[in-house]
């Protein structure tokens, strides 16, 4: 192990600290938590310690900017910080650090060699990737790429209705600069990710990089399940409407739709449902739930889409609730620029890295910033593909390897690769 | 209509505001609210404004008091003020008020009559009847008999962490006194409860006066569904552990268990479900719910119980879910006391009121008391029955006829009927 290595897992220490819960090895820090401003501020320190400027714009995304050619477009790296409740220390955070020691190294090579890059160097923590405190997910790069309008990202409330920008005020995350946007005379070049795969393959298949090629078709509903409010133990079966028993059967159902596919070709899922009043004795008159279907094969989604709607028909008739989507997104298989995953797999050969190309079934910033700018995206490998979970493991290997070949990654795009 | 009939009206007219939503007919009025609070100042003056003493026992039980006979035992009589959220005004409410105006009657009898009664009269509003805020229901009555320790009801926390203790003390509705308790030298001799039937046979059946006579046979579950945190997107489908399905196949499986028997037969319900993290994007680790089974036979409840427990061990071998039985309380059909039943049948026989012996699926404070005292128990008809729902509603001329009613047998009581 290189000294390099070894100064980058020291960091990852100290880091994986930030929301750790206590008797585990993994952390709870959603967006704008106290923890999330403890290692904000961190961070902050580590960056500016290596000559780094630390910006954030107007949705909390925290940036280090190190300006080697005044004027020239940035490379920008980097993932997010915040963490689903409970769950695993490597998602995001991984690709900050791995982000931040692929800059610092690039950067001594440069200050070493004499060189002048045709880029200069950014790092990105994004904010709120995870969507678990504040919907949607993936909300500072989508503020970013203009897909999600400021204002209504800042107004969005959480679940006790702290808006995030009271919640960013409150750490003074919020800052008030237009770090990439129009009229800041800066230019994004391009941008690299690294992230735990959230998979199992590439651990099966022996593999060290991935090269992430496209995104997993995917179709996400937001239901509200409405029935009528009544005593449960005294009202007659059949003068029920009850929302939670439609809603559950939509969750059943969501898994019964996977069996009409061949393995993996079909991934459902209900995570989070609401139910009022919630009460012991009194039949739910409304449900809301999440329903998520992903697919490699849009055809696949198209036909699960069709079968979900058939068994809406059904329950609605049958359980007499009334079932309305309130949202809705969806997006056909996605690639990510093949001229990125050209440029990983050189410099995987070049590190003599085992690597593949593979889908990402989980969103990510990159799949925001690979509409706008030239793109990669890569994987290190997950054992047993935990995820979201407390006990999510990387071996410090396959983290040192990430690490290394981002470096190679950041050294081509600032020397001017994908710039065309 | 009488004038005793318009001055019972005016006053149910006037509380029926409290907690009021507004655009309906019914109220949120849950526990040791605010608009609890100001109810219970309301109803402690109009107690006091016709000579009964108000107190409040350490649970937060509020009694009027009218001593004619020092030292003679007390006919108590009332039902609660509270509601489940977004309720009728009737559920409860209405007892309380009857109570009160069949005592200031039977009050006014006595004064004008010169007679001495045996016993005292008392009304109370119990304390958290409907278990929505706190848990468990019944709260008050089950303290006052001795059930529920006083300490354990006084920490119960709602979900937001305040107890019991601390939101009847903002109210400054926590009292000191033991009213009926061990050492108070007062004695309860008798018990009556009047209450919308919660159901629509009555109507149905055109009967003005419910004769209660028993309650139906229930076994109640806590369950707790343990899988595992994952991401709900990229994990294989294989290898998820889904706490939410788990859940969700048991609140179908309890709606299903209803057909293995004749129409009528079994309730079943499940009306809070609880899920954690409850994020977009994680397969859920835990899921608690409840879940009840009802029937007016108790062979009918072992029967379900049974099938229930063959389902939950299907749930979890096909779905690789733990699940736990968190907590559990069962009853057989329960009687009322028989002596109760004629005392009330005596009395519409007096009004010609229509009656008939029904029983009670949902619970109430006098299936506290009926196992302390003599209990008389009576109902008047719900328009379809609907209950726990805003749109609730009794009509004036039952429960003017419900007033009367219960005046008859407060009458009685208060001469020494029941005394044995």
């Amino acid at each position: 192990m290189t000294q390099l290595d070894e100064a980058f897992l020291a960091d990852w220490a100290i880091h994986s600290r930030f929301g750790a819960v206590a008797g585990t090895n993994g952390v709870d820090r959603q967006a704008a938590s106290a923890a999330d401003g403890e290692q904000r501020r961190w961070f902050a320190e580590l960056l500016e310690s290596r000559g780094f400027a630390v910006h954030r714009d107007r949705i909390g995304n925290q940036f280090g900017l190190l300006e080697l050619v005044p004027g020239a477009p940035w490379v920008l790296t980097g993932s997010h910080m915040d963490s689903q409740p409970t769950a695993g220390r490597f998602d995001g955070a991984y690709g900050v650090m791995a982000s931040a020691h692929a800059c610092f190294r690039v950067a001594d090579e440069l200050r070493e060699s004499g060189e002048t890059p045709r880029c200069n160097l950014a790092v990105v923590n994004w904010f709120n990737e995870e969507g678990s405190r504040f919907k949607p997910s993936m909300m500072g790069s989508s503020v970013l790429t203009g897909k999600l309008p400021l204002a209504e990202a800042l107004a969005t409330p959480d679940p006790r209705g702290v808006t995030v920008a009271e919640a960013l005020g409150e750490l003074d995350e919020l800052g008030e600069d237009d770090v990439f946007g129009a009229g800041s005379g800066r230019e994004v070049a391009s941008y690299a990710e690294i992230h735990v795969q959230q998979g199992r393959s590439m651990e099966e298949d022996g593999v060290t990089i991935g090269l992430v090629n496209a995104t997993w078709a995917a179709h996400k509903f937001e239901f509200r399940v409405r029935g009528e409010q009544a005593h449960s133990g005294s009202t007659l079966m059949a003068d029920r409407r009850d929302a939670l028993l439609g809603a559950a059967r939509l969750v059943v159902a969501a898994r019964e739709l996977v069996d009409e596919f061949e393995p993996g070709l079909l991934h459902t899922a209900c995570g989070e449902l609401n139910v009022y009043p919630n009460s012991p004795v009194v039949v739910a008159s409304e449900v809301e739930l999440l329903l998520d279907l992903r697919s490699p094969s849009s055809e696949v989604i198209a036909r699960a889409h069709a079968s979900l709607m058939a068994t809406i028909d059904r329950v609605q008739r049958e359980d007499r609730v009334d079932i309305e989507i309130t949202a809705e997104h969806s997006w056909e298989q996605n690639p990510y620029p093949e001229a990125g995953v050209e440029l990983a797999r050189e410099v995987a050969v070049e590190l003599g890295l085992t690597h593949d190309r593979v889908m990402t079934v989980a969103g990510h910033d990159s799949t925001n910033m690979k509409d706008e700018v030239p793109t990669v995206m890569l994987f290190v490998p997950s054992v047993d593909g935990v995820s979201h979970n407390l006990a999510e493991f990387t071996k410090d290997e396959d983290l040192i390897a990430g690490v290394g070949h981002l470096t190679g990654v950041v050294r081509r795009l600032a020397a001017g690769a994908l710039l065309g």
